[in-house]
């Protein structure tokens, strides 16, 4: 128990830092730059989408969106291994419509892949673990603190982690593969993806050891 | 129940690419200009009132305030037909009169009509039909999920729909014709009002099939 | 019943309209100009600020910290009459130390007087009308709706008013003279401050009849 | 109990001049500046972060993340004072773990020391009071008033705070030591985390008198 405690003191703290720190780097780096308010309409638009999404489809299919999510409750026990492969295959293919239905509503080529060539590199993958990790953290704490503030949770965790990782939090293959079609300021280099979704992928490992133990009732 | 569960997840991810994409073009389209802080307060304001106004009024009158959300609910059966055309009245009425209480608090001519010219074209239709298709899905999904979170969904997705479509999400016939009233930065020239509403339309109708077949309880 | 409604659509619909098209008329004022991210800011800070004080003291004292409100109250019998001046005394006497302690926390001199000049004229008259109007029935509205929303609905109704309003809503006798004593951003030149009180007792007035009649029961 | 119910008026009015005319000097003191931006995204994202952490965390360890805190629910009898300072130390070990690794996301030296030089003077140590009172304030005032409302309340306090007050509320001596350890956006120079320190325990004090008499039931 004492453990237990002294473990989510620590870890909230070590948030807590990130986010004041992380997003005040994040700001200082963009500063006279119009790419800063560019980041804080996409980070708030993307935060108030999330928001809206889980609470209406959660009821349905428990609103992953993510096939990080989905592989995570499935290694909880909560998803049956069945469904993964579903889950997953209509994630990524729902991505590339959304992708393509912004390309038709800002009447832009509609097949695109994204020249965007700053994606990569050690510090950004660090930050997707720890964006994945994260959004995992945010997912079954807040299921076992509270269920009816996930959706908060997760658009609030994600509209701060625009800012304090320097990814800006992908921390989801579907999305990561889905921003490879798109040559404007949301896109990924389909070259960087692999290594992004590495990370995600490493993250769901981490998260299941830690948060087990974190949130557990024992 | 599994394409139920799958369908969800493929427009509720398409949904969240939406989201993360079409606002990253919204912002870079405006990087660097001053419009862009302008969205961001008109998106953020309109917001505000929308969940201010759907809590206080929803008990009273459903807090339609506008003419598809009347139609959707009248097909649905949930809103009797003889209601519909006196709602409607009113709802663009009152749409004028806030107009004018406008022009007035902001010490400009009260009558006016808009001379924006740029609210038109194939890929702002296509933005009306998702963006009112949007705006049903949340209302008709929040109202099956969770009742009372129906005006911070309603008022959250239209923040970010000020980005992440390109017509700026008016989704809304009453809403339309009243800033065909205004010369100012919400206005729309009043022939560009007719194809407007008539994609607001289509959009009722498309929710009417697709929602119903997403939200049934079998 | 039926005429209830029908009010309630149409005035939503207005209120819709000042959100949208005032919010718009604000930004693009201000468009280009320093003042509009500062306006941001101030708006959301103060929107804030008022969730946190009415959730933590609506309980002790009904948390109105403004004098109409508590005129407001006291007109439909909710607040005893005998308490009506000491409740007013001591929001002056507040606000005057919160400003004091603003100058005392920026290092600027403690006592001053505002030689802001701007905030006056018929068009900011009306528009402290509408906007004290609105105050009221957001918490009328709210209390008799979902009354644990009235902290969100009153601090989101004011950040959203900051923008929709050309006076950005003062609403509020007891913060109208108090920022006569600020020579910064949010000052009042003295000699303005005594039409802003007028039209914020006006407003108590008009609203008092009208949402008597929008929030019965009957 | 009509005292208590002045102090609840006269206190939150104060609070409420804080927030309007505090944040407004802030506003203007950045306007025009690259800082005005950073800023509010870094406000926006502690806020975001605060909400997180607290809902998912405060059934564990009461998600304190704040030796300030931790001391204050000590002296109300609610924390064993045998578990202030492992609280107090896991507390200042997360908080530098998480500086480092936004290092570490953001491709910086782990290791370094503030540079920044102007967090200091009398001004913002009466600022440090202030905020650490009202961010105590907040956590008493929530927990008896709508305990479930704690992780908003502090999330919207900290990022209206980051405004209406000029040491931008650090309130929180294991962040402060933290901070102390980036030379980026957040830093402050090792030599003035002490007097930061010093303010926020005197605020401990100040707000145990104070908060005892106002959220006192009888």
């Amino acid at each position: 128990m004492r453990a237990q405690k002294l473990l989510a003191e620590g870890l909230g703290t070590a948030f807590l830092l990130i986010g004041v720190v992380g997003s005040g780097i994040m700001a200082q780096n963009l500063a006279g730059d119009a790419t800063a308010l560019a980041l804080l309409a996409n980070a708030i638009a993307t935060g108030c989408m999330l928001y809206v999404i889980i609470t209406t489809l959660g009821p349905i299919s428990g609103a992953h969106f993510n096939p990080a999510v989905t592989l995570a409750f499935a290694l909880r026990g909560d998803h049956p291994w069945s469904a993964v492969a579903p889950y997953i295959i209509v994630q990524i293919v729902g991505g590339l419509l959304g992708v393509w239905a912004c390309h038709a509503m800002f009447d832009i080529e509609i097949l695109q892949s994204s020249t965007t060539m700053h994606r990569t590199g050690s510090a950004q993958w660090v930050s997707e673990i720890i964006a994945t990790f994260g959004l995992l953290f945010v997912i079954f704490g807040g299921l076992k603190s509270r269920p009816e503030a996930v959706p908060a949770l997760v658009g609030l965790y994600i509209t701060g982690a625009y800012w304090y990782t320097s990814s800006t939090s992908f921390a989801n293959p579907a999305v990561t593969i889905a921003r490879g079609f798109t040559d404007t300021f949301a896109g990924i280099h389909p070259s960087h993806i692999g290594m992004f979704i590495v990370m995600q992928i490493i993250a769901v490992g981490i998260a299941h050891v830690v948060l087990t133990r974190l949130f557990t009732d024992d």
